[in-house]
């Protein structure tokens, strides 16, 4: 009998060896009533199928390389009449990762290629098996090797950009590096809008860096960690990650997104790069803000980027001054911190226009275990840098404590002077509460 | 006195040497009433400035460094009365480019950077200067070089993708891609979903096609032009482009936008790889089809596909499987193919379900400067290959000799076929009228 529905596509969970499967879910929307066929084309195009049958699609090219329909859902959940107009459902698709090997760009090339261009589906999640993971190395460092490095225990580590973002010479941000290293900072990234602009060279601004470093550690004893941005286009960026190696640099910042997956990850698992990763997150809206076209933030920033091996990634917080959706900032910080086969934890840096008064709600949605990352929110403390810093760690010292930071301030004046300008986010409407 | 608006930033293009600026044009939504100043924060933050003042962001750096505002356009053009709630407008920002360096990447995470994120802007346009497109090499080959390589003088060259996508062993590849080329096509791309997969590794893909090339080239004088598809991760990529060549290889595919910008680039601007590069779409649609989010179309496919050196672009014709705009499918063409500074033309082959009763309406609306790539439109004809190219070939010819189709299949079994299956496309309800 020749049935409508493959049943080599038309598949259950149940009879998958998993290991052998990467699980994508996507959110699809389409007005046929035919929602399995639609569901079913998708999977097709992205593995053996074109719109016409054509003669090597063989039955057994077709069963061991065809994606799997697990799952078609429709959201609501009709049962007994399906309306007519628009449906919204989620669609669950095996994909046999052999396909597609062990890399990023093919990954995105399969689960979201073609397909991307055919409006309404939303890329929501992706599923590895352990010997899909296997291929990656992940982050060389992740949250404990950094805590290390840092010599930082519990506390979240401190990060400074280099502000203003670009216009400023090399001898302007080595007085600001200097300023911001003896403040006490732990860790200074340079802004992303830096890469190697002729006002302020890579280079040159990796040798004044490097050389407050050094003099620093002399003075003090304490090494704060300096993240140089190297992107560029794909050759030269590799050539600058080892150039600037050479000149001492121990940490490298990438602007990820608009440099492409598979480029951070080209650094991480480049055994002579042993330094760790910051991953910038510009230019990634472009890639999730759509609500049915894209792929989620937590892909995008999270799943990613650990795959990647970023040590740490800056993306925006749902507090600051980009919007995001509170339980997608939440989201991805879970993404990078909890187990994930064998990739090392990464820590999240929700950014964006932070400042010390919204430190506890933070720490509270993501633990310790988050680089607090400021910019403005440190530089233009009214008492000054070192007074932004202090009350940052301040308010990192009353979230760890469980004290208000009201009366934390009483007696922190660097503190007290931040949240009098700034004010103290109240999480009280927004916090999630289980009876609601 | 001190004005609300910074005179640097709110500017008069015609204050502006305009070989110092890239000037971006952005769709951007908002419900404030001051849209001015909404605009303002967009050109300070993908420049110099952040949430709040900071101490080294002096009246220098602003002026050197800062983002100006040269248009804000409300659409309705509202002049008397603005109503409340969400406005639409257009605004256009001029980027000092010195603060980017000729780099893609760093030229996205300056326009469209964290303000990617920012929800409703999605930017529109794209305007480079002679002095910033200088440090970029364009296609090496271009229409007129890719035709004297393939010695087709007028007619669009006929390109043919290996079917199914993926699944098949080098074996059977190489007995497809032997049919192929004495079937006369001129081109042969790998599909977008076989990368390096272990039962066809791209090593021998290409050792088993680049021997058929020459075999064929003994026997007839007919050279055809292979490009293996060589995704991967950036710094195997790179590897994969080298050894490509020791191979033999004669031209080399990459799925662009899964690798990210400036991937193609490093390859066009490798002086050792001296063949035409050619950019596959997928993936794109994450970045282009949000309606107030991502990016134009004809920026991710057209500018920043020229400017990485591409010699062929392949992406979703109107016509096809996948759903485009028909304005945008030809826009993405015109912005490949006409003058773009010193950068030589880009072949456009708009893709996906191409057949010959499509030829004649796309080759009225790109003229014969595209590349006519089909999959199962050539393989899925009911005579067989062969005769798929030779109806593909035919279409073409009637529409370079005005020949209606249905007259010139009279004389053309093999493209009388195709038609009687696949229909004639009916551009006639959609054809642009001057006086509709």
């Amino acid at each position: 009998m020749d049935v409508k529905y493959d049943p080599i596509i038309f598949s259950q969970i149940e009879a998958l060896d998993l290991e052998q499967f990467i699980i994508g879910t996507y959110l699809m929307k389409a007005k046929t009533s035919d929602l399995l066929m639609r569901a079913g084309a998708v999977a097709v195009e992205q593995t053996t199928g074109t719109w016409m049958p054509v003669p090597d699609e063989t039955p057994e090219v077709r069963r061991n390389h065809v994606g799997r329909i697990i799952g078609v859902y429709l959201v609501p959940g009709y049962e007994a009449v399906l309306p007519e107009g628009e449906h919204t459902c989620i669609i669950r698709i095996a994909f046999p990762w052999k396909n597609i090997g062990q890399q990023l760009p093919q990954l995105l090339s399969t689960v979201f290629g073609n397909i991307s261009m055919t409006n309404n589906l939303k890329l929501l999640e992706l599923e590895f098996p352990k010997s899909f993971t296997a291929g990656f190395k992940g982050p060389k460092f992740g949250i404990e090797g950094l805590r290390q490095l840092l010599g930082i225990e519990k506390r979240p580590p401190i990060m400074a950009m280099i502000k203003p973002c670009t216009g400023i010479p090399v001898d302007v941000i080595k007085r600001q590096f200097r300023k911001l290293v003896l403040a006490g900072v732990d860790i200074v990234k340079d802004d992303e809008l830096i890469a190697d602009p002729a006002h302020a060279p890579l280079e040159e601004r990796i040798k004044a860096c490097m050389e407050v470093v050094e003099e620093v550690y002399q003075e003090t004893g304490k090494r704060v960690l300096y993240f140089p941005n190297i992107t560029d286009r794909q050759d030269r960026m590799l050539e600058k990650a080892k150039r600037a190696i050479e000149l001492g640099a121990e940490g490298l910042m990438l602007n990820v997104h608009a440099s492409g997956y598979g480029s951070l990850g080209a650094l991480a698992e480049d055994p002579e790069l042993n330094v760790p990763l910051l991953a910038h997150p510009c230019f990634a809206g472009a890639m999730y803000l759509g609500e049915s076209t894209g792929m989620s933030s937590h892909l995008v920033h999270g799943k990613f980027m650990r795959l990647e091996g970023a040590d740490i990634v800056v993306y925006n917080s749902a507090y600051g001054k980009v919007p995001s959706v509170r339980e997608r900032y939440v989201r991805i910080a879970q993404t990078l911190q909890s187990p994930f086969h064998h990739l090392k934890p990464t820590f999240p840096s929700p950014c964006a226009g932070i400042h010390p008064g919204i430190i506890p709600t933070m720490m509270k949605d993501l633990g310790n275990d988050m680089v607090i990352g400021a910019g403005a929110g440190m530089h233009a403390h009214p008492m000054g840098l070192e007074a932004g810093v202090k009350a940052l760690k301040q308010a990192a010292e009353a979230a760890m404590n469980n004290i208000p930071l009201e009366e934390y301030a009483k007696e922190h004046i660097e503190l007290k002077e931040a949240i009098d300008l700034w004010g103290i986010y109240d999480p009280s409407k927004t916090i999630f509460e289980l009876t609601s």
